[in-house]
């Protein structure tokens, strides 16, 4: 089916750069057919006005736990032990699986109407993860989250349930599959060793937390003599695409194996903030040349799957930490959460920018709203005057899977009704 | 004119916290008349139904520079002085008195349509920003922007302009006026001396910037030997009603002082960061006993007027700093937010809280979005989850002024208009 976004403001790549134009946008099936001129033999089937709107790449959020939506708010203002021990863990141990299919819808519908086209995942609910992306027309990642000792049993059973999942998705091309190490002090070196060769094996992408808190990085360096970041590297896990979370509390040195390895790095600032970890050096890794993109986390640690207000934080905590006003810039953020997501995850020929031959991925913002009002620098006010309601129109795959801020492809009162019945029987909600 | 809010959560103060509790509450004329219980004699004219909805007292902006909405996106990334003498100064100059009342619409638009329900306002612009405050229903403090040197015509000029403007309009009852002695860099001590005596013969407030920047508190200790909260005591700024906005550079003994004054403090996370100029020592404030509220600052230094935005920058940012994931709360921040800036502006008898007696200043929130949803903890949801965009009615001095997202007092579509018209004329404006 033809689609033109017609008259359009666009953030279209130059020279490795963002820049905002007019022009018409043609799109046919699943791909970008089309920028300015309209391609041979393209057959509109529909036009959607371009008057006061601008129509940026899909967002990626390169890192969070999708279920945890049900998880939203239950647990605030509390340190990490007493957050995870006392709070998340007693209610996560009362999920129903298919608890985890309503917290991944509402998780997709919040991601999609605040302009998330695509996101990587990280979690044991694999299945109804996917089934919830499958049905809403959402473009994941979906990583296996794993835990284990050496070969024990722990370990190869979650390897297995996450290669029937693959196999299971094979013919759905808005699924991908990588496996997740949890971390360091959850999958020991051998552990970690078993993973690196079935990722290289199944060429498979591997998604891991790393270097978040102090007490890691402390516990990691007693017990193998290498921070987390130098033992993944040591146990293999970086020979292939490796995507690493947080990587707050890291030296030289391993900003250098991150940087050799082409390690991409997903800087979640509202969850490194939320649970007192701090701020990951963000500033150093943009010097460093490292592969940079964005996560919200999962929302028990954020409480929000929103990627506008991911890039907010990102602009502001850094200029704030360093006090120095120019030390991140609003152009950097952006590309971080669309073309490097993309990269990050092996996808940027296809997705993260708006390019001839690329899949048809967008958000269409309506301008005509204060915080989008004037329109100085639109790349400036994406950053730091935008919330992500401003997305009115979403397109994953060619296909419109939000008009006019309704999802077509949720149903988003039933997602309400569901999520309300399964927090009242966990005993979290307030009513 | 009756209105009740049937069967509505709410946020009530109870023994100096807030709770959620569902309640019917009733309004009549400018006031809250009932809550629970229908008052006697009340005449019933509208009936919100409160299915789904969250009524908050409407959030106060401490500090602001509202026409500066304009300004919005002009100048980004840059260090303090390059984005105010090189570029904020120059678009400045240029503006024309009606710039600053369609600049003052905006900002209000904006702050209207994200729950907030008063403003205090610096700056010099005071006549059309009086006018568009009056127009469109919205509460607000203004501060005549003062400098001045000894008592030059400059400094008295500006006096006798904001006792006109107080004078002006002395019968409507949502405009309060403040004397705003701009900051101690450009007010030396004797005019500083001058605005106090002023401001205690008229019963005014006084609104100052202070100790913004590493900058100005070592000038100023080098010139007067004092800080700049310690100079402001001395010029008996703080004999009276005094509010500060920033402290950011601020040691044990400015913060004896403002206590010991019972200064309140305005903090604006987003603006102290976006300048590079760093986090204000909040949770210190907050051990002191400081009356702390919140301001977003201009829309050129944040750039957003959204006081969503500046409680979860507010509950975020010190956790990060101070690696301390409970060093200050969603429920403190939310005080913050309202009944703490109506005591910050002399005003906590009248608003600030959902109170039986107390103007009906409301915002109510549509729950039956991603955001909000599950319904856990709701106090934690305002500050972690929602962006303004939940708030669907506003109701000031008992009028409701948006329904359903309409700002019923303004012309969206022709702010929009007016503002691209003066952004083309400044050469500001991407089109």
């Amino acid at each position: 089916m033809g689609i033109v976004l017609k008259d359009i403001l666009a953030v279209l790549p130059e020279n490795g750069q963002d820049k905002v134009c007019r022009t018409d946008i043609y799109l046919q099936e699943d791909k970008i057919a089309g920028i300015g001129e309209k391609p041979k033999g393209f057959a509109e089937e529909q036009v959607l006005d371009g008057t006061d709107r601008l129509v940026i790449p899909g967002l990626i959020n390169a890192h969070t736990h999708s279920y945890m939506a049900l998880l939203r708010n239950v647990a605030d203002d509390l340190t990490f032990e007493d957050w995870l021990f006392g709070h998340i863990e007693p209610i996560e141990d009362k999920l129903e699986p298919e608890d985890a299919y309503w917290g991944a819808c509402l998780a997709i519908l919040e991601m999609m109407k605040s302009g998330t086209t695509c996101f990587s995942d990280m979690q044991m609910h694999i299945h109804q993860t996917s089934r919830a992306v499958s049905e809403s027309g959402m473009r994941a990642v979906i990583s296996r989250g794993l835990v284990g000792s050496g070969d024990n049993e722990a370990g190869q059973i979650r390897l297995k349930e996450a290669y029937e999942e693959k196999e299971a998705w094979k013919d759905c091309d808005r699924l991908t599959f990588f496996l997740g190490p949890h971390a360091p002090y959850s999958c020991d070196e051998e552990f970690q060793r078993i993973v690196a060769k079935e990722a290289a094996k199944n060429h498979m992408g591997v998604h891991i937390h790393l270097s978040e808190s102090v007490n890691e990085v402390e516990n990691i360096r007693s017990q193998y003599g290498a921070s987390p970041i130098a033992l993944a590297k040591r146990a293999g896990l970086f020979d292939g695409l490796a995507v690493a979370a947080h990587c707050v509390h890291v030296d030289e040195a391993d900003l250098d194996i991150l940087r050799e390895c082409q390690v991409s790095v997903i800087t979640n600032p509202a969850s490194n903030m939320k649970l007192g970890n701090g701020f990951a050096p963000v500033p150093e890794m943009l010097e460093k040349g490292i592969n940079l993109c964005i996560g919200t986390d999962g929302a028990a640690s954020n409480n929000s799957l929103n990627m506008f207000h991911e890039m907010n934080l990102l602009g502001l905590i850094h200029k704030g930490n360093k006090q120095k006003a120019d030390c991140v810039s609003a152009r950097e953020i952006f590309r971080m959460a669309t073309i490097q997501g993309a990269k990050a995850l092996g996808m940027d020929a296809n997705i993260g920018s708006i390019e001839i031959g690329k899949k048809a991925d967008l958000a269409i913002l309506n301008l005509c709203t204060p915080s989008m009002t004037p329109r100085n620098d639109l790349l400036a006010g994406l950053c730091y005057s935008a919330n992500g309601s401003e997305v009115e129109t979403v397109i994953i795959d060619g296909k419109i899977t939000m008009e006019n801020r309704k999802v077509l492809t949720l149903d988003e009162e039933r997602i309400y009704e569901e999520i309300s019945k399964i927090c009242r029987r966990l005993g979290t909600s307030c009513e």
